[in-house]
């Protein structure tokens, strides 16, 4: 296919398609360095200043990169973005072997880029997301990950139930405001293989997520309605992890 | 002054008006709860569901409310705004036998009104801000801080050192990436009065705050750049407040 016939095909970001977009140098490199494979062009604006470095590795990565400044603009929703990345989406599983982040119809994507970032930054790399849930290709997600979308791996699942049918060997904690257990420093739960579990932002996890596992309540003051999920799925990876090193 | 000659003042944010917004039900009760002395008028969209009860609480308060769709509108940047807060901006002193959180040059407002909520959400009630940073009374911080902002004492600095020389008994804790000091379960500092200091988003704390009390080190992977700083300051907050309790 001609570079023409690829850029008339390349629009501002839409869900059903199949492919999407980093914004910005950060997330850029974290696509060509985690994921070259999925790379479909590298796109540069003419302003960029480091641009020898992203040659140099696109070069060795075999990438095409492009110098487009009216493409990026096209599929940019902000105005500093000088480095955009065209990959397809891709699939992954999840391991069975190791701890994983579940959340359960996560509905905001900047909350959801977040999550991924702070989970590899505990050194968690699987996550599942029982649908509906926010769109973890889309560029607001990518952008919001750092990339750290790139380096782990994540699963879609119709329900919750599918996920655990899958997983059966996974020590299940539903984190939620009537949790029974109250996640102290000195008596938090120990555990190998686990999967943590976050309800969506506004409604958190429903009752029946009582009957699953081991229900976790973060103390937290009557003076908040609850904490920011991105806040509460960081406490648990920390505490967890924490444990286990 | 007469509604017309108030409305007419009445304009979108600005950084230098001694008054500001809170936009959306949620964050106006908590200011109507917490800082009713400041509020100069509620305003309702005619189309708001929940008129009755707002009005009694106004009432019981001696608070203003007036139904004027065209000034929501104009001071609203999202179209699902009915209720909004108009209030005097305030200062607030530290109280110096409370633990604080101390944010260097914070410069996302989103990211501080999060911080705000789990501060909050921790029971830590007093917040320092060293300026430069960004704007705590600008209706988006309001908002992201779901109206913690109303419940805490705040006061900004215009250097470390000047809230340093304020308060002398706290022991002081900063969140750097070369931290001496690893924040483990099992062996994390213990402090009753204690200040925790984190940097901001972009640059962290820079080196001269190693020496100003201990540093510590939030153990994460190294395939993140860093930790979200709300993620940081959540952290840090769940840590040194479960010692306490």
């Amino acid at each position: 296919m001609s570079d023409k016939s690829i850029n008339e095909q390349i629009k501002p970001y839409k869900k059903e398609a199949d492919y999407s977009y980093t914004l910005g140098a950060f997330p850029t490199y974290e696509l060509i360095n985690s994921r070259p494979e999925t790379v479909r062009k590298i796109l540069v604006d003419s302003s960029y200043t480091d641009q020898e470095n992203l040659k140099k590795i696109c070069k060795e990565k075999k990438l095409t990169i492009e110098f487009n400044d009216k493409l990026i603009a096209k599929i940019s929703d902000k105005e500093n973005c000088y480095v955009a990345g065209v990959f397809d989406k891709y699939s992954c599983e999840l391991r069975s072997d190791k701890p994983h982040i579940v959340l359960v119809n996560p509905s905001n994507m900047g909350n959801l880029g977040t999550i991924l970032r702070t989970a590899v930054g505990f050194g968690i790399y699987d996550i599942a997301i029982i649908l509906p849930g926010a769109d973890i290709f889309n560029p607001k997600t990518v952008r919001s990950s750092m990339g750290a979308l790139f380096k782990l791996n994540h699963h879609l699942y119709p329900s919750f139930e599918e996920y655990r049918e899958q997983f059966k060997q996974h020590e299940l904690f539903t984190f939620m405001l009537n949790g029974d257990k109250t996640l102290t420093l000195e008596n938090s739960p120990k555990a190998e293989l686990f999967s943590l579990i976050f309800g969506n932002e506004a409604t958190g996890l429903n009752d029946s997520f009582k009957e699953v596992g081991t229900s976790i309540f973060i103390p937290q003051s009557p003076d908040v309605d609850s904490l920011n999920l991105t806040i509460a799925v960081g406490i648990g990876a920390y505490v967890f992890t924490n444990h286990r090193s």
